[in-house]
């Protein structure tokens, strides 16, 4: 095992044209960003190859930063069934990713990671990208704003972490067995 | 390679307190049923674990009997987000563990199912057991009713190729990018 004192924790914002994705170091004394970026989905013309793209990317990401928690935004609410079934599948391929590396996934709502940054849960997108440039200092180019939604997400579970409140969470597979020994079928 | 002219389909019924699932094997004359059984998620008492649990034993089945393709039961309509968003993510899981090594998907509905079956697409649970039972002969347990849901998308997507009616379908990423080399980003 390498010497790693720091907790990485990659945001992800899984959607069905775009996924924006941020990945900060939490060293116990500042945060730092590491990574941010969108995988652009548009350019598939069918869902299975946006789904699989979304897997390999996320297992790409997984297997590049090693993060130690996944945190994923999730509406609690749709527009309708359909388009929630579609996000449903986009994340259930991100979270494949994190749950196939036995990485435990916390999830928060728009409201909670906007909340969580700005103070305010109805900020605009311009907002949370002006505070998350505060806070972790990036340069600015077009593809920030899509790319910011997933770093909000990593940053809310790292304020979220630092408060001791926690998300709706996830626990690791490997913590359940160990708690539930007898639920362990040969 | 190992010679196999025959072609096995893995079929799924992807919910969030039971998955079914069938595995048939179409050598050009007939068709067999190689396994049928259920994955059981009530056990699970947070979602993480039961998503986990779906693509740990998909994973599983698509090693263990390599299939073709993977046919896979999806209403198109539903109570309401909530539930349709855990469907999609139990889908997601599902169906990461069939993109991670390249497998077609195709989709069906409930009543294209019973339907391709028993030729009614309102027939009951026991309706198309019956139906599958008189086309694939297995033994009769308690688990075959939940079970034969999977094994009903295998078998509906057999028939449907066999009359060459294709239903919704996932190509592979492997065909896509054939098809596609200008899509194909360095």
């Amino acid at each position: 095992m390498e010497n790693r004192p720091e907790r990485i924790i990659l945001g992800i914002d899984p959607g069905t044209t775009i996924m924006g994705y941020g990945v900060i170091s939490d060293n116990g004394k500042s945060v730092t960003m590491l990574a941010m970026g969108v995988i652009k989905l548009s350019k598939f013309n069918s869902q299975a190859l946006k789904l699989r793209r979304i897997f390999e990317r996320t297992l790409g990401l997984v297997e590049q930063y090693k993060p130690d928690e996944l945190s994923i935004e999730s509406p609690f609410y749709g527009k309708n069934v359909q388009s929630m079934l579609k996000l449903g599948r986009a994340q259930g391929v991100a979270m494949a990713a994190a749950l196939y590396r036995d990485i435990p996934i916390f999830e928060y709502s728009p409201l909670e990671i906007k909340k969580s940054i700005t103070g305010n849960g109805s900020a605009s997108k311009e907002q949370v990208a002006a505070m998350l440039n505060r806070l972790l200092t990036f340069d600015k180019n077009p593809e920030t704003l899509d790319a910011t939604d997933g770093l909000a997400a990593a940053m809310c579970h790292y304020f979220k972490r630092t408060k001791g409140i926690k998300g709706k969470t996830y626990a690791g597979w490997k913590n359940f067995l160990a708690d539930n020994p007898d639920r362990i079928k040969k």
